[in-house]
């Protein structure tokens, strides 16, 4: 599925393009334009794209700076197979043409479809590659290719009546292959998207093809079952870098268990954050009687799914004490509110939500439901969340947390995003560095830890009016300063916005930033001509190094 | 724990050492000598060695050619740091003498601590580097250098008095670091090492020293915790390869859970195969009822841990069926036996136990046991290997499966290790396949599926007479014989004896060899010299390229 044919309400920023096409860096317009002809010539000229009409759409939804040029594509391409992805690569590599390919074009607060560096020319893999090549209700697989969101597959399934769940993330309509290659996560017991993919199939910078795992022997049947082969496994060394373009990716799908229970956990104060995360730990880190990727979620993003902020106040600034009260109040919610379902046999459920319900119990005035408890109804509002997690950790895709972008007018989002120990101290320590500098940039933040198993991402959304020149600059040094603060103290981001790319590598900074100099080192190995996404994740190619911010 | 320090009883092949100093190939007596000096200058004189007496127990404990030369080290250091790891590294480049390191030294089956190239230089890493230098008991983790094996980190955590289990191998007396990086196993949930597995720090071929995913990050604790970073992930390329020596290691550890319960299903017929795996595959898929590893086991590898092949029979050639039901009825086991384990509160366990009795009663014949139920006594012989899977299942080491190397006179194995699916009809292929062979070739075949989640390794032991050289050529014979035939109806090896490197790795053949190309390529980028185990997994530096068998 396309970004442009998408049938969800996108969000609601108008991006603003460059009036005219934007070369690449030490590319000439004439060599430009015989790039795009040979281009077209290969895969047909429908397929290849420079004028600001196609190309507009593809900017970042959620503009940060003032220069739309900043993070200009140069055109978009459709390529349509495999094949005529090694065609592209290799008349990119004859003309030293920048791509970047991604699959639906979301990547919302990270940076949307816009590639790092200005003049890059996108490849929309969504447009023709979009077909779900296999599910296998038996082992519990799919194979897909980059423009299959998740609300496709999950229709593949059901059309199928096949017993089996997807894992998506909270807007499932983004591709299922660009958020496992980009890090993302879900929240069922296979929330950790990156361990459960199997069997990749590669364009390499060069316009060679590899096969991951057993697809590398001819014949096989258990390429999606098995994801390493014999020897190194490179898969996780695709991961949000810029070695290769994913044509063919296997997820594992997890079977319909026999029931399912969400529960729903409302803490009234702020400073109950650090006993919610004491408590927790002991609970998800054996996977039972915690059995899925729980969330713990501030107020505001939970009102935010069912109202505006001026519903409850009109005024700049931070949101004061009072009007949260009401909120709390008016929405039946706590200051905190944390999520998570059971899962199996219902005796084993019935005793994993008794322990949970026991342990949280012990924190003064916390309140516990569950979807039985709680029902559905227009008239309580705060029960919303309940049940759209409960779908999310059941399998079925939704995109109600895209509600959070009418909290303000034109609203877009960065995402703060640390990583920290599941630790109460930890939790208190960033909730507080957060919103204290949220605060000062007037900017609302809306918290959630999102606890794997033995850590904690710490997903910041901090909102912001995306036509506002001033807010805009606003949220991008509120974000400059967390990261540096958070860095300081030994917090580091896993996934960051294309214009903080440079800024949170160099924080892995150990032995003379040896992270960064191996993934040059392997960059130059692959992609001599520094084709693939310069800038990357913080990754240049030899030719534009230093050309950072 | 260096090999030649083991408390435990190694296994009665004795190696044959060449009686001279086996020389790297392209380097002068002079240039050896000359590495050597700098070598002892470097990390003492008393940590490096060339002398028959101190290299022949580096020698395969199982050999399987002719010529003692064939696989013989050309000398042994002990470095006792990452520093001094990278002093050897360094002098290695200057003089091309390639290194194997390794931890232990087993890897038994699999050509023990013997280098791929004659003329290697080995680090035995165990012989100093053997710490462990964290456990953490809260967020269920340690951290390891080379050479801890399963028993030393066992016995750390009791030490403490840490409620944490520790998931070993069948072994126990090998390395934590060397099982996980060359793709080993165990038993509990915790089976997947290399899932495990969070944080390495790498000394590359050039001597500089990378720390893979949060160790990036001056003053983090989440080093242990999150075993990604920002960007792409390249532990998994350092698995079963030969682009970095592992100095330390994270690794994730369960909690003891409340309680476990082990069962033990026997089944009387080979051809009760079939259903035994399509029964247990929707059992395990979803990781409950099944919640560990679990493993089906024909009698001759029960049989072998309590008796020797001459109580049964004295011929040569296949063990007829009248012995084998003999054996059936005196141990009370089925031709085939399962194990598992279930693990929770009591009720939680209860429940599980019901589905997985239920589900495999459907087999005509089939008996169901657990640790309560059949308990352990020297009348049952029988019970021997459900009491020692229990231990392996709740984390406590053991080394009892070594009683198979008495099961015959100087008895070595050949490891014959296939992935297939989880599928009734693939065992039943695997089986006859391998049964054939082995009868042909009249060697005991001791089976053993070992059933991850949506893939089995099927774990063929091929026991032979170490000190025979027809036993040995014969043994040779069937397993690259085997590995052909596997490959020919796409079953693919995930772990191989050294003299099988380049065979096994030519099955991965998808795209004249892809993976073998791609390889190639980084190991080139990361070891220009071709220093670092040259043709290990298949893969050979450019310089020594064309070597392989």
């Amino acid at each position: 599925m396309s970004l442009l044919e998408s049938p969800i309400v996108a969000p609601v920023a108008t991006p603003t393009a460059a009036t005219q096409t934007v070369l690449p860096p030490d590319v000439s317009a004439a060599d430009f334009d015989a790039a795009i002809q040979a281009m077209k010539q290969a895969i047909g000229a429908d397929n290849v794209h420079v004028d600001v009409e196609t190309v507009g759409p593809y900017y970042d939804a959620f503009p940060v700076t003032d220069d739309p040029t900043d993070f200009a594509p140069s055109g978009v391409a459709f390529p349509g197979s495999t094949e005529e992805v090694q065609s592209i690569v290799r008349i990119a590599n004859q003309y030293l043409i920048p791509l970047h390919a991604f699959s639906t074009g979301r990547n919302l607060g990270y940076g949307g479809s816009a590639p790092r560096t200005a003049g890059t020319l996108l490849l929309d893999l969504g447009r023709r590659m979009n077909q779900v090549l296999e599910i296998n209700p038996k082992y519990g697989y799919a194979l897909v290719e980059p423009g299959v969101s998740y609300y496709d597959l999950y229709n593949a399934i059901q059309e199928k009546g096949y017993p089996l769940w997807i894992d998506a993330p909270d807007l499932a309509w983004g591709s299922v292959v660009g958020n496992t290659m980009d890090r993302g996560l879900g929240y069922t017991p296979y929330g950790d998207h990156g361990m459960w993919k199997s069997g990749l199939e590669i364009v390499l910078p060069d316009g060679d093809v590899l096969r991951t795992g057993m697809g590398g022997l001819p014949g096989n049947n258990t390429w999606q079952l098995f994801p390493a082969s014999y020897g190194p496994q490179p898969d996780n060394l695709f991961v949000q870098s810029n070695y290769g373009i994913v044509t063919k990716m296997g997820i594992q799908l997890m079977l319909a268990p026999p029931d399912a229970l969400t529960f729903q956990i409302t803490f009234d104060h702020e400073s109950d954050l650090q006993a919610i995360i004491d408590i927790m730990l002991p609970l998800r880190i054996n996977m039972a009687p915690l059995q899925n990727v729980p969330v713990l979620r501030n107020i505001f993003l939970d009102a935010a799914q069912v109202s505006k902020r001026t519903d409850w106040y009109d005024g700049d600034g931070p949101i004061p004490a009072e009007v949260v009260e009401r909120m709390k109040k008016e929405l039946n919610l706590g200051y905190w509110n944390f999520y998570g379902t059971c899962y199996g046999p219902r005796p084993v459920i019935d005793t994993y939500i008794g322990m949970i319900e026991e342990a949280f119990s012990r924190i003064p005035g916390a309140k516990f439901y569950t979807t039985e408890t709680r029902p559905q109804s227009p008239d309580d509002r705060g029960a919303h969340t309940l049940h759209d997690r409960h779908k999310i950790n059941t399998g079925i895709p939704t995109t109600e947390e895209a509600n959070v972008f009418h909290w303000i007018p034109n609203a877009g989002h960065f995402f703060f995003s640390p990583i920290s120990a599941p630790e109460g101290a930890d939790a208190l320590r960033q909730f507080e560095m957060v919103k204290k500098r949220a605060d000062e940039f007037k900017k609302d933040y809306c918290a959630q830890f999102v606890i794997g198993l033995r850590e904690m991402h710490h997903i910041s959304l901090l909102l912001y009016d995306t036509t506002d020149s001033a807010h805009r600059s606003e949220a991008l040094n509120l974000v400059r300063t967390l990261i540096d603060e958070a860095a300081a103290v030994g917090y580091g981001e896993y996934r960051s916005h294309n214009i903080l790319n440079d800024q949170i590598a160099a924080t892995y900074s150990w032995n003379d930033n040896a992270q960064r100099r191996f993934n040059e080192r392997i960059k130059d190995a692959l992609d001599p001509n520094g084709i693939l996404n310069p800038g990357k994740a913080g990754i240049w190619p030899a030719r534009l190094r230093g050309r950072g911010l």
